[in-house]
């Protein structure tokens, strides 16, 4: 059940806010102890506010589209009085005596959490293979990842365990998950959701959103965590939608599954009215890079007093935290020159253009453990395959939805990425619905 | 004669613009063999253009406050078909192709260029004591330094070489020359002067602003260069302006005859009537430590490529571009994270005033070659000192402006700072005009 339809049915009577959080509940009964997306399950809290909510729309207070919807939260956003682990053993007995914003203004707009999702350890890796709180699997196929680093969140919506989970996102982490579990995830416009009470990892690059099963639970989870001043109203008609599709590098390293899937959607965008047109792409390999370095040495700036601790950090983050102290600050320097250069030059290309079509990942979701996945006969690295169209994005701020577009012979899920001017997610959402 | 003064003698017809102009030229023919101020004079076409404007003048079209005024640009500054050295040999032999920005303004407000000042190499340092194209001498003193690295600017300006001379400020280049020359200097608020076609050093630190004689010429001369937007109206009274002074430690390490000449200037505001209290300032040194490590990195960063041209590059400029390759990324991204802090900081004192009163420079102009100074006892180094009240405002981006205070009684000036909010130059010239 989408967030839309269970709006529809709460307020028809044919569902109570509580019995809309029990079958969540069963879901998560069910299914966590096999796929391991939640660290914390609020039950208690969630059944006795379920109900206060079941009496305020009887009393006919209805806070919108959330009223009564059972949601989850990423376990690196605050939430008072409930253990935040940021899926690390540095804060593995972390409560928080507040809320973060997003916390508060989804409790606001009625949202009732469900719990916590388990992450990447420090949201700082794609697999959400986590060494302290244990593997999370993909519900397609166990054997597989459902990405990172919010991997909890997306296999949280992905089984109805939650109608929506939040999730951020600082090179691809909402994106990556929702590609490889098939559901919807955006990462808005920097700085359009506050990430403030939110665990940081890359200042100049964290963002947060949500998951949802659908482009339009997207769209009404998004107007309730957002500063919607700054938000520019969608296009009238689908049909005013300049889509570009890369005809250049872009869908060389692609699956082919992937590939076609992506070609299909641009079809399927051209058949409900929008132009579509092969645009040539700024170099997405130097933003990249640029973005990594930045991260690289964001979030080592942040860890580095917790160093003298590194037995209790992972492998893959430690050696991330320690390639980030070797950067020298010319090359931070020149990443954020390079990065302005490359936003003209996207800016640029999203003149001639309203939204740019790419695989959200290039590759369906791996199995765990598996570092190199073959594409025409190259070995490639699956990590840096995965946030190859994602991670840009995050350097430059432009907003980027993802969302199902076809699955593999084998059931993986395929994931298309949609990316706006900022500030304008609304057009990403008006194409996204119109696609689905 | 100030522009004020010159811009009443052009439209009384007591003198010309060519007049003015020769004026100018004759001081620079006496005084610049012996002081050094100018790297390249444009008598001819400085001449050819002061005859234009008097036709102008003439025939009714008058262009403002600097019509006909004549005025010098740094040499980082973009000269069309002027070579520009940024006084460095890297640099000896380029003649840009275009003018930047600001010299198209000053070009379209009727200024006139006469020449092309002298700097500090590379604009990093603070004596203006130039390995490639000689010192440069303070005009009150020739033995002493004039401050840098804008120094050829204030000693055209204090010399009546120019009536207006252009500086850049990066860590105090502006305001460290007005107060060793006994001129006037603004740094403006970061952004509102376009550093388009100005040698960097520092990305996020460069600023652009006038020397002056005076306060009303800084303000005519910034309305000429600046966007003028962004910038708010200065209160209607003095008796508005709530100025601070500090209380806490900015009054340790300052020379006697400074710290009493600024109490003096807080004297003189409060006669004027505005509201003078004590204040606690926020961390001066921990600002000017992040401003350092920043302005270190940006500037290695920028001259990397040139450092297999190192006997090229004089021996201090080297070692700062040395010291700023071995600065790691975490460094210069904790510099950041503590600049927003302290940017807070700053931003809640200027909550309780409108203006801060500290000395431009805690000691008068150093001898050429001076590197250590006593105060009550201590030896402390003259660069450092040099900087100390400058530097923070560049990592802050506030408004700051340097005029005269007072001498010590060997005859070197002594300079007050007054620093504003962001876009409210016009409030700190009120109170400067008022305190003339």
């Amino acid at each position: 059940m989408t967030i839309l339809e269970a709006g529809a049915a709460l307020r028809s009577r044919q569902i109570s806010c509580l019995e809309l959080m029990i079958r969540c509940l069963d879901h998560i009964g069910k299914l966590n102890p096999r796929l391991n997306a939640f660290l914390t399950v609020t039950a208690e809290s969630a059944r006795a506010r379920a109900e206060e909510l079941d009496l305020e729309l009887a009393s006919g207070r209805d806070r919108g589209p959330l009223h009564g919807i059972p949601i989850a939260h990423k376990d690196l956003i605050s939430t008072k009085g409930v253990r935040t682990t940021s899926g690390s053993k540095l804060f593995a007995d972390y409560v928080p005596n507040s809320n973060a914003q997003v916390v508060e203004k989804l409790d606001d707009a009625g949202a009732v959490m469900v719990g916590k999702t388990g992450l990447h350890e420090l949201a700082y890796g794609i697999t959400s293979d986590n060494p302290h709180f244990g593997t999370i699997r993909n519900p397609r196929n166990p054997e597989h990842i459902p990405g990172g680093s919010s991997g909890g969140s997306g296999v949280a919506v992905a089984t109805g365990m939650a109608l929506m989970a939040t999730g951020t996102d600082t090179g691809g982490s909402i994106r990556i998950p929702a590609s490889y579990c098939g559901v919807v995830g955006i990462k808005p416009t920097y700085g359009l959701v506050s990430v403030s009470g939110v665990q940081p990892l890359g200042f100049s690059l964290d963002h947060i959103g949500p998951l949802t099963a659908t482009v339009g639970d997207a769209r009404v989870s998004l107007d309730a965590m957002a500063d919607g001043a700054k938000r520019k109203p969608a296009p009238a008609s689908v049909r005013e939608i300049r889509v570009g599709v890369p005809r250049n590098y872009y869908f060389t390293q692609v699956a082919p599954d992937v590939r076609d899937a992506v070609h299909n959607a641009a079809k399927r965008a051209e058949e409900s009215g929008a132009r579509v047109t092969p645009v040539q792409v700024p170099d997405i390999d130097a933003i990249n890079a640029a973005s990594l370095v930045i991260l690289l040495s964001e979030a080592a700036a942040l860890y580095e007093p917790y160093l003298d601790r590194q037995n209790e950090i992972g492998q893959d983050v430690r050696a991330l935290l320690y390639q980030g102290s070797l950067v020298p600050a010319t090359d931070y320097v020149n990443a954020q020159r390079l990065r302005k250069v490359l936003a003209n030059e996207f800016r640029a290309l999203f003149r001639t253009i309203d939204c740019l079509f790419t695989p959200a990942t290039p590759i369906t979701a791996p199995r765990i453990g598996q570092r190199e996945v073959e594409i025409s006969g190259e070995m490639l690295d699956t990590r840096l395959l995965t946030t190859r169209f994602a991670r840009g994005f995050n350097a430059l701020g432009f907003p980027a939805l993802a969302l199902p577009c076809g699955e593999t012979p084998q059931g993986m899920p395929i994931g298309l990425q949609m990316v706006g001017r900022p500030f304008e997610e609304s057009l990403l959402f008006k194409l996204g619905e119109a696609l689905e």
